[in-house]
């Protein structure tokens, strides 16, 4: 374990070492793109995301996104105390133990996909056995709850930040040339919910979702849940403490407020996301976020700075782009939104970072799972560029331009 | 080649060997999928589509789809003397050629996803040589066209559905447990269009697109062929030969023109599909299809008559669908709509026939590109039943009932 002067270097580092994309690299991809043997633009939304991931890469073609892996980064809640989920918290630990055994729904897809699964404890509330395939790297026992003060101290969010970090290090270190978001926690709707609120300045009421598929009076009693939390920690939208910050109130009122359509363009690093009411994104993380949330901002700049894509799945990846976005905004070259999940509040994060989902088919179980069933979508944009003979090479004619 | 009135028996037998999807396997599927550690429904879609796969196949789980085998279907069309595009004609040809040298974007997405590639010369326009992976068996050098006379002859449109079942019967006889469809041929967007209009009721401005992205003035152009076709055939809706026939009026008001919403559900085979104008769905074929439509319409009865399922790609394979449910209602059980093209008559299509489309990524490729991408979902959404571990078996606790 790094000691904390160390380790607090780790993030800035990351953070500078994120470069925006390469114009040219994007502009030699789009031309390639034009002279390959199919109708230019045929291939919609891959095309952008070949060109992006070019322009990740620095290069055309782009190194293909594989092998891939998936980090499953696993904590649990201290809001969970409050009654916003019947699922007891440790179905956590529970789930930890069958994605290790294999058998959960992350594995089936990450074998259908030829993915690695790692799962990274982070902050399960109980202790793990040491087994193949786990990363023990628990910052603590599940965060505080977040109704009743910070969800995290200033060094357990650090620390959290900088374990995603090193995890996106050690799986590129192995060979792994895309990464995946993945995550387990009881209640981590609720802590993505109150990110997204903070984050994007849209109400509780519109980003709180049905999570695991909760009831009519649980969902209302975990918007208010959320409400209390951002009202206590100065980060509910269009309070008097947010209205009062002197430093951003019109960014706020104006970017946050409107977030921009989904983009189909290849070209998120234009995006400008603002910090949460002109707060320090770590402390918004640490005031309402959870272990996993912190953990996979890391994951997501450690990925950036490697220049290698990370693939983000559902709502709490959606929670933590944005804040990985706000310590970051390049960082959000490196994202590719694997799918839009049925929470509310994943439309509205990815519609803030200006991404666009690659799968959508009502999926809310997380793990990974959305973001693993658009790897082979990426991989195979990017394939086109390898494989796939120009007019010129394979001796088809082009379409008449008189006509 | 077997004789027309031994061939004219296999469309028959092949449609009489269609059974309803299995409602016990269905039942069975949906109890386990229910038990699975993960939040019931949670997989969306997905679920919903493992539950038909097992009505399918009549037992839960049904077998895993795979291997996977595309079958290109690659015709030209008469109607291409219209200038209904700038593309010329000789490019199928070409393509077919590239398709065989494994440099087209068809031969990297089945690469990537682990498919086989055959291509099926139904109906070029230039002769072909013998070549690994091409299967020969050309009904006509093309269709005559439309504009001027009936695409195909009675016996070519039979020849062409038999082809299409005899080379899903082949693929299946040599291992494929997931069949795709693919088509190549220069103005078959065309012909497509006029097929839906027939099928749907919808008129021709309503479901002609751009194909390969055609400017504004050859758009029109091609409507008004499409409406020309239609109307020298008695089959432009709402036209006076079509009101005025006596047997279907009220079938194609409401039901044509009146497609249901996309279905989530698992049971596109409640789905009645009207034939056009009450007309024998193989004239209707023959009068303005092409002959990979009439392969593809064959292709998709054959794959359901083995109860193997097929994944449809965009709107030549919607046009070709439609044809097959209106041969054989209960052939839909067997259809996976791949993706959603940007073609607005594919959207037709899939909205009539009640199939929700897994991808939708604004492509208009075609060459089965886009039901090649959908294929890990459609695996993956299968081994689900196969491999993970329910709530009993993993010894996760299930949600407090209470709450």
């Amino acid at each position: 374990m790094e000691p904390t002067t160390g380790t607090a270097d780790l993030i800035t580092e990351t953070v500078e070492a994120v470069r925006p994309l390469d114009a040219s690299a994007m502009r030699d991809a789009r031309d390639l793109q034009n002279r390959l043997t199919k109708p230019p633009g045929s291939l919609g939304v891959l095309e952008d995301l070949s060109v992006r991931l070019a322009g990740l890469a620095g290069t055309c073609p782009p190194p293909l996104p594989e092998p891939a892996a998936v980090a499953v980064f696993a904590a649990d809640h201290g809001v969970h105390a409050q009654g916003v989920t019947p699922w007891p918290q440790e179905v956590t630990a529970q789930m930890v133990a069958n994605f290790l055994a294999g058998g959960a729904v992350v594995n089936a897809f990450a074998g259908q996909v030829g993915a690695r699964v790692s799962v990274v404890d982070i902050g399960v509330a109980a202790p793990l056995a040491a087994a193949p395939g786990l990363l023990a790297r628990k910052v603590a026992s599940g965060t505080a709850d977040m109704t009743r003060g910070p969800a995290m101290t200033a060094d357990q969010v650090r620390r959290a930040v900088e374990t995603g970090i090193e995890v996106a290090r050690e799986l590129v270190a192995s060979g792994a040339r895309c990464l995946i978001t993945g995550d387990m926690g009881i209640a981590n709707t609720t802590a993505s919910a109150a990110l997204i609120s903070a984050f994007t300045g849209l109400p509780p009421e519109d980003v709180t979702g049905r999570g695991t598929g909760i009831d009519d009076a649980t969902h209302a009693h975990k918007v208010e849940v959320v409400r209390a939390a951002l009202a206590r920690h100065g980060l509910l939208p269009s309070s008097p403490a947010d209205a009062s910050r002197p430093d951003t109130p019109e960014r706020n009122a104006s970017a946050a407020r409107t977030p921009p359509a989904p983009a189909a363009s290849a070209a998120p690093a234009a995006v400008s996301v603002p910090p949460a009411t002109g707060r320090d994104p770590l402390d918004v993380l640490a005031a309402v976020g959870g272990l996993e949330h912190a953990g996979i901002a890391g994951f997501v700049l450690g990925a950036a700075a490697l220049r290698v894509p990370v693939v983000l799945d559902g709502v709490i990846a959606g929670a933590a782009a944005l804040a990985a976005a706000a310590l970051c905004p390049d960082a959000l070259g490196a994202c590719v939104a694997g799918h839009r999940s049925a929470e509310p509040g994943h439309a509205a994060a990815v519609a803030h970072l200006g991404l666009r989902p690659l799968v959508d088919l009502e999926l809310r179980l997380g793990e990974g799972t959305g973001a693993l069933l658009a790897l082979p979508l990426v991989q195979g944009a990017v394939r086109v560029l390898h494989e796939v003979a120009t007019f010129d090479s394979a001796g088809v004619s082009e379409k008449d331009a008189g006509a």
